[in-house]
């Protein structure tokens, strides 16, 4: 291993007396993430205004960063465009998709999939006509549901309740092979496992920044086109900045060059200067340390939650290989029993209807806070801690 | 008038020696913006971190924005909420009137329209099939050309080239006599103008917030849709956060109440901190004075540059009523002309093929820099100062 733990927490700034396991929701802020932003906004926009679009290179930031992303995500530079949330860049990749398989009018996905994916999907295929059907199944029973009605396949590489990941590859192999495109949200994939767009095969894939890429609340979206169809793929959002040539200010619209044409609006500048400071820790850490560290911090954890804690359920698979970067248990309390952690500084959060999440995340935890965090689950479930009121009376949560 | 423009121009930090002429394209950084985007970096994301999303009100940040901006052009409270770019929301609205006008198949914009409005038509007709069509006509010609075949008024009030007003209440009439509804783009009214969202009767109007808004470069756009049609649209880009209960994670997508449902993704938290600040400033300035001081200041600026450069065309209408609050003027070496300018601390904007663009914001120029402005066209002018193969050169401008 040859990524230094020490070092990459160093990079991070963690209040005091909190272990924080929802780095799968929202990743703590970098250092110099301040200092950056703050630099963008007295800097560049303070001192050159509009000239900073030009001067200060915000225009080319969606396509430098892109690039800095492609390559924790296994794809090649210039096909990977930042902008937008992940639910604007899944009905984008959708949309492009579904264009480039004419003949076909079917989306298969799984009922695990993020639900504003499918609610994308469902808006989508209702602007585009009755003739076109979401269909959703287990996600076990996705690979035996690909045949050829289908159009494209839209899937969540790791489920965000259990964690539960799909097998990239062989599904994308099984969908060309019946004849459909692929589009994957890497939302809880990019920044906590390895993964080769590439060679996976994948057509489209979508992620967010902010969870496992740390690049702080409402940070922009990203998204990929194969080299193959980069310039086949026509934009249904078909925006000013993702036309050929912006500053022509042409009445009609004519697609950039390849994953160019993604773009649609104004770039969220100050959105884009966390996040470029954000990925200054991939610098000193490498994907495939960060996925072992992660796997062994899971490991301990699920040991010493269930050595202690009988009437928690494991929700995610039990075998590593098969689990993003986070591990969930199940409990009718669940709720109330995460408040119980939260309120003593255990940060995980709750998934209606029973599921606790915990993202284990070795950027910037480590083995002892997670063996502490296990252990105030053990004092929590024992004493019955979670059954007050207080726990239980419901806030809107996140 | 009771705006103290001392006042309002004391809360922005402009480069000293420059005379900023672009706020009609990127406003300038309010003073306390820096501060509070840094706190919401550092006391908020770095402090609270996921807690953030309800403890420092992260999540009702967009409609709360919505509210503010609401006031300014002329709307209720609940009418109005933040987030994605403009060319979303063009999408977003155009969509949804179109589905709310079912038996129609035209959408009818002009020429002058910005072309991210028509490419984003484009796309979403091309989307919705064959049958649909987008109709152009010249901006003088829309209002005899709206006819009983017209689903949606596409426009946008103030042009971003010549700055010439439509007039909204008028033809917002008319399309509702012909059965029409309409979608107003306010990026260059925001701020600049009053406006009368209610009384004109409006549809749908979308805007921007970096431009005489001052949120800074990336700023969220806006979306607002009137009472009457605000439960009954249906979202075309079905996103999560305008699901009527996001976080049960149902499968189906239900709408959330009135505007909520406009929401799609995770609200851009730092860009909603500078536009909150940016806000503030609408404490102390009352839009009418802004109209009035910006009609004195653009007047002012024709006579000046008549008077010394006849080979300057003014682009504009010569009715301060039928204006914007740019003044924009034609002249085929616009381009160096625009670049001399620049180099001279003058800072307007160029928009192929030959407009030289000057925004006039009363909230931080006054009447002594619009005169200086004009004298230093004016030396450019009349030494053909333009007239220099570092100016001739085209970098891309913005």
């Amino acid at each position: 291993m040859t990524t230094d733990f020490t070092a990459t927490r160093a990079l991070f700034d963690l209040p005091e007396g909190m272990i924080y396991l929802d780095g799968n929701s929202l990743g703590p802020l970098p250092r110099t993430a301040a200092a950056r932003v703050g630099r963008t906004v007295t800097e560049e926009w303070g001192k050159m205004l509009i000239t900073g679009w030009n001067r200060a290179g915000w225009m080319d930031q969606p396509a430098r960063i892109g690039d800095r992303i492609a390559r924790l995500i296994g794809a090649p530079a210039g096909s990977v465009v930042m902008g937008d949330t992940l639910s604007i860049k899944v009905y984008q990749a959708l949309a492009s998709a579904l264009e480039l398989n004419p003949g076909r009018r079917v989306v298969l996905s799984d009922i695990g999939n993020f639900p504003s994916d499918l609610y994308i999907a469902e808006g989508l295929l209702r602007t585009l006509g009755e003739a076109y059907t979401l269909r959703t199944v287990a996600p076990e029973d996705v690979a035996a549901a690909i045949d050829d009605t289908v159009a494209v396949l839209l899937l969540t590489e790791v489920d965000y309740r259990t964690g539960r990941r799909h097998d990239m590859a062989a599904l994308t192999a099984l969908a060309h092979e019946a004849g459909a495109l692929t589009v994957w949200d890497l939302a809880h994939s990019a920044g906590a496992v390895p993964l080769d767009l590439v060679g996976a095969g994948a057509d489209f894939a979508v992620g967010c920044t902010y969870k496992y890429l740390n690049s702080g609340p409402g940070g922009p979206a990203f998204i990929y086109v194969s080299e193959a169809l980069a310039d086949r793929a026509r934009p249904a959002l078909s925006g000013w900045l993702g036309h050929e040539a912006p500053f022509a200010f042409d009445p009609r619209y004519r697609p950039g060059r390849g994953i160019e044409r993604m773009r649609v609006g104004t770039p969220p500048i100050l959105q884009l200067a966390a996040l470029e400071a954000a990925l200054d820790v991939w610098d000193i850490a490498d994907i495939h340390d960060i996925r072992a560290k992660s796997i062994e911090l899971s490991e301990a954890f699920i040991a010493a939650v269930e050595a202690a804690c009988p009437t928690l359920t494991l929700a995610s698979p039990r075998d590593p290989i098969q689990r993003g970067s986070q591990v969930s248990f199940r409990h009718p309390e669940g709720y109330a029993i995460m408040q119980a952690l939260i309120a003593r500084g255990v940060i995980g959060d709750f998934r209606a209807p029973d599921i606790l999440r915990f993202g284990l995340t070795p950027l910037y935890i480590g083995l002892p806070e997670v063996l502490r965090a296990a252990e105030i689950l053990a004092e929590i479930m024992a004493g019955d801690l979670w059954d007050r009121p207080e726990y239980k009376a419901r806030a809107r949560v996140t």
